[in-house]
């Protein structure tokens, strides 16, 4: 293993989060807060870290494999996470450390849960930062990184092997031949659609700063805000806009990607779209008729199941109201609609569509082989036959996946709260969604969950956002045991 | 598709319910109860219906196919209920049919889920018939069917069509290369175990009719009781030997069968035996330990832990203690022993701990196969390597699993009750247990759920019992459609 080479990424990665300290360092400075060197500090942390580990290590051998993919993925993001959740300790605007890792590691998996009873008390500097976090998680930490290198300092190598263990997805689609060129249009169109987001949210008169951190929650369907209620108390027009771009950004980029170069006919023809849609149409249509007698009007009534919907489906997790007063059916598909996700792709988390497409037609393809055991079995997505490997590894995160909720569950009910509290915790954390039901419901935080609990769900979140398979190989003893 | 052979031998076990029925004539003419009615009025019917089918059908060709082993047991499995419904509606004792329905479904599929709030007012005769469906039900009344038939009547290529489809389990193990010779073994040896259990509850002092009915609910590992809290009553003697019991039915039959050709080292060997018995006492340990203060001694707090463990990691359902009230962590353990299941060719149900031992062992290669792309991947289980089909069949048996429960959930959801409940009920019904948590808890009943909700739970406990596959290609369209 190319230990050398670990080490001097994840070097490069924490000296990209001191610069990234420098955004919220100038937004204390603005508002003239005293949080400001609480960034400043970890900022000089940070700087510190990272030059000495690329110092330490500087490598020769620059070829890399999909082992060190998987390792600097995971090292990147948990010390990305460490040190993030400095500046929150050191401002003393939270003052367990654990709190702050967990409001961190929710904060870059854009899982949006929070330990905080109440936000409005923060400063701006720190508000400011938790939401960035959100946008820095969305896309990658270090597909940004690789768009903002100069090609010299790595290869195309690297980089490919950085991106599947990074990006969500059963299967990781370059856009363009090259890794570093694919991350910069990536990122390009993120940007954009950021920008729009933040423009529309200003138009419909939401203050600059709520507008900002609004549109990074939105964008990396965190879920972060700046209001204890939510969404609940802006205007039905920026509910709207918050609804339909939550639905964007849980869109694959590669379609986007595929629009701008006016390859319509293809984009129009994602079989993960339309399911997309389509779930998204069918929870809405049946949430309405569910909430009809809780509102005013049939037009509330689909305000708040469109919003609610697109929440939770691209693990977004901003709430328009409370739908842990929603009736039982509601709640259960809300349920449903966590474990789903959004497209793979996309900012969002979850099992993502397409997986849930591709092991849907892989059973029926295998039921059809039960009876006609001659018949040749070929699963196709997306117009293109499924690899076996990819069947294969899908079956093996699927495993995972339940394993590990289910293992996760069972610590939380260590604790003091109940069946439903627990098992929507665990499944809303490992989603990334950010609330779930009953004591950890929408109005409600994490708080109340003892330190353990908390540790457990910051793994889950993670394990949700990397995909399990990254970390479970950086923790497998075999990995450090091998040359 | 051959449906003469497939409707004539679905006659010919309709039949063969018509004489089961003398059994609980017998019984309610014992006890001189006018119930014996109605168990000779649906004898009538049941033998009427048996002996149409196969008049009407009469087949030449006698060769059948995969396909309709799934359909012959399907169909018997759902017209077997069906009918043995009727002695509970014919005797008045149970004034709804659907409410009948649920009770036969759950009897024999081993479920042990009652809508009866107090069983204690039924006459003898119908408490024996709903306890001997579980009986019969345990190790297939098609296998039963096999064994007894005579040879000229069928031919081995339908019995091992028909015992794939009906026996639990990843792979189906023939103990002798004669496949009516296995069920007759497997019935030696189901025989032998139930008179043993039987002798050993009235060694304790347990009354001859109760000692009965507890032991085909052992047997089956169903949980129907005379009690209406179940186990509680009876001597810790008593509840001990039930404990043993619901272990020893659990277990892979054909390691008896190994034990009695003196083969005991192969029997030894077994990994599932041991992973089970692993399991076992591990929740035993644990929540041995989280009840102590709850009861007398730590020899009360074991003694109620390995009774709830057992039954429910068997899947049988009964309880010695109203487990709803343990702590949260005791209930998390229990979910999970839900959903694991007995062992693969035992009279339990759930996934099966083979299942789960070869979907853990596949993610394991797996994982290594995603570093080592060239390497040569090969799952052993129980020595023997896995078959590619076999671990298709097992992801796609996974896929449906968690989407027919999360499907149910959502039926379930339109009722009155809450997530626990709704979510432990469609969790105990698809993996056989009976009683779930909440308002289905083991001192309450499912009498409050709607007419569509016991629909959805029979069903669930059906797919439950013959794996989802054999019912999913029996009513899909393309099997009727096919000549």
């Amino acid at each position: 293993m190319n230990r050398k080479m670990v080490f001097y990424t994840t070097g490069q990665l924490v000296l990209l989060e001191a610069v990234l300290f420098l955004l919220p360092m100038l937004v204390s400075l603005i508002y003239r807060e005293a949080c400001g060197t609480a960034f400043l500090i970890s900022a000089g942390i940070a700087a510190m870290v990272g030059v000495l580990m690329m110092a330490l290590t500087r490598p020769k051998n620059r070829v890399i494999y999909a082992r060190e993919g998987f390792l600097i993925t995971t090292l990147s993001w948990v010390l990305l996470s460490a040190i993030g959740a400095l500046p929150f300790y050191l401002s003393g605007e939270i003052p367990l450390y654990v709190d702050a890792l967990f409001e961190t590691v929710s904060g870059f998996t854009t899982t949006g849960a929070s330990i905080l009873p109440n936000v409005e008390i923060l400063s701006r500097g720190v508000l400011f930062w938790r939401s960035f976090t959100h946008w820095i998680g969305g896309m990658g930490v270090l597909v940004l990184m690789m768009a903002i290198l100069p090609p010299s300092e790595g290869d195309s190598g690297r980089s490919i092997h950085i991106m599947r263990a990074e990006m969500p997805g059963p299967v990781v689609g370059k856009i363009v031949p090259r890794v570093r060129e694919t991350a910069k249009i990536l990122y390009l169109i993120y940007i954009g659609m950021t920008v729009l987001n933040f423009l529309l949210l200003l138009a419909g008169g939401m203050p600059v700063f709520d507008s900002l951190l609004h549109t990074f929650g939105t964008a990396g369907t965190g879920g972060f805000g700046v209001k204890a209620d939510s969404i609940t108390g802006y205007s039905p027009y920026s509910q709207w806009v918050i609804t339909v771009f939550m639905l964007l950004f849980g869109i694959n980029f590669n379609l986007y990607y595929l629009l701008l170069t006016k390859n319509f006919r293809s984009a129009l023809r994602s079989t993960e779209l339309w399911c997309y849609l389509g779930i998204v149409s069918a929870a809405t249509a049946v949430i309405t008729c569910s909430i009809l007698p809780m509102y005013n009007s049939i037009g509330e009534s689909f305000r708040h199941a469109a919003f609610q919907v697109a929440s939770i489906i691209t693990t977004t997790g901003y709430a328009t109201t409370d739908f842990d007063l929603w009736p039982q059916l509601c709640k259960g598909v809300l349920f449903l609609l966590m474990i789903v996700g959004a497209c793979a792709g996309s900012t969002g988390g979850g099992m993502k569509v397409s997986r849930v497409v591709i092991l849907a037609r892989s059973a029926k393809q295998n039921l059809r082989r039960m009876l006609h055991p001659r018949s040749v079995r070929v699963v196709h997505f997306e117009g293109k036959p499924v690899e076996q490997t990819t069947l294969e590894g899908l079956s093996t995160y699927m495993t995972l996946y339940f394993f590990m909720i289910l293992l996760g569950f069972l610590v939380l009910c260590l604790d003091v709260f109940d069946f439903e509290t627990n098992l929507s915790a665990i499944v809303s954390c490992f989603n990334n969604i950010g609330p779930g039901f009953g004591a950890v419901g929408p109005s409600l935080s994490y708080a109340g969950y003892s330190t353990l609990s908390k540790l457990v769900l910051s793994a889950a979140m993670m394990l949700g956002r990397l995909e399990i398979i990254p970390i479970l190989i950086a923790v497998s003893p075999s990995t450090w045991l091998k040359k």
